[in-house]
């Protein structure tokens, strides 16, 4: 059952644990549910794509920098990549331990084929003075353990820079399910984007905006894990939570 | 090369014939761009229930019945009444021949955990009177020939029901090529959402709202087919043609 209080739209928001969040995402990709992972990844980077896109103007942040991980985090950033380059954002992707599937190759063809460089760690370390936003996308709810290379240096590099940085899920390099952070806290997104339900980590969020993505959580899977959730308004994909 | 001409923003828009509506699906998921089925379905239905939020209100429009087709404008339905019944929409599905596949399955079982009930094509006549508004994905562009049972019974009462019909790409029946329709225009749609560019059959709609879905053709397509498409405002997944 997921824990619940503080913050949030009526202060009794809920808070999903590592195990939980496996669990959730085996639910809604299981059986009984029967989601394939490209319509949820789909999803969720649009939910992503739609709230950066609501925080950060296209006037004043034009340019988008997007850091990708190996997994489904790194997937849901290559989706919001897309789109908020169909939103009208100069995009450039790091990309650099790619996923050796189809589905990741297609994003990746999508993305090329919209003319979005990808560029390497280097350059686009390089490159972050003259971009407008970072959305970090390399680590989600089942990280454990620190950061390797290259994504250390990366994460090391953003939490200087000086860039707001929007953080998919999870703030790439956070323990997910404590609420205390400790010095592996080194990344200080200015955003989050929850997807589906916060995790615990976010607790200790203390950025600018929290966001919730991930419309498409049944009644069962909220009963099921005790989730308390701000409901979505109108057609919108996101939902500010503070 | 798509044909152009009348209506539209700016009075240019692109129209593609069959053949070529069939070729544009293929690119899209073909080698070189990589969409998979599952992410092209989400992104159409989610924008053609964002279309029909948009111009029919919650507060005016709360019951939606849906007819499904066996292919893919009626996959297309089931992801949008999906989408709708996110929205607050209260939704009832009519889906009489089922598709024997992975991904038409999970779109039921999703729909089926929102509490949505499937209804026969009986019931569902019989249910007009109570809806408010029909969403049409019963045949799309790979349509030929004419309406079979039980869709064929389903159009003549859909003709004469006085209830405002939206229809997914293809007003169902309509011949798709054909400039000039004849007998076959039973169904007059109130509104039409075209997915990707408009279909030839596009030209002869009278009905008074016509929009555009699908915001995932790349410019190397645009170009390609000789499109000329308006613009997506902001982060909509949809815009109005007329």
């Amino acid at each position: 059952m997921a824990s619940r209080g503080g913050g949030g739209v009526g202060g009794n928001l809920s808070y999903l644990s590592q195990q939980e969040a496996i669990r959730v995402d085996e639910e809604l990709m299981g059986p009984r549910l029967g989601f394939s992972v490209d319509q949820l990844m789909e999803l969720a980077g649009l939910s992503c794509a739609c709230a950066l896109a609501e925080v950060y103007d296209k006037a004043t942040h034009p340019a988008v920098l997007v850091f990708c991980g190996p997994g489904n985090n790194g997937g849901d950033g290559l989706v919001a990549a897309r789109h908020l380059t169909h939103f009208g954002r100069d995009v450039r992707v790091c990309y650099p331990k790619r996923t050796d599937r189809e589905l990741y190759k297609g994003l990746v063809k999508q993305l090329e084929s919209l003319g979005v460089p990808f560029v390497e760690v280097d350059e686009a370390i390089a490159s972050l003075p003259a971009c407008s936003v970072v959305l970090d996308a390399m680590f989600g709810f089942s990280f454990k353990g620190e950061p390797r290379p290259p994504f250390k240096a990366v994460i090391e590099e953003l939490s200087g820079c000086g860039k707001p940085i929007v953080s998919v899920d999870i703030p790439s390099g956070w323990h997910v399910d404590q609420e205390d952070g400790g010095a592996e806290d080194l990344l200080r997104p200015e955003m989050l984007i929850s997807l589906t339900a916060p995790k615990e980590c976010a607790r200790r969020f203390k950025g600018k905006h929290h966001f919730l993505g991930g419309r498409f959580v049944p009644p069962e899977i909220r009963e099921r894990f005790g989730l308390s959730l701000p409901e979505f308004p109108g057609t919108s994909q996101c939902v500010r939570i503070s």
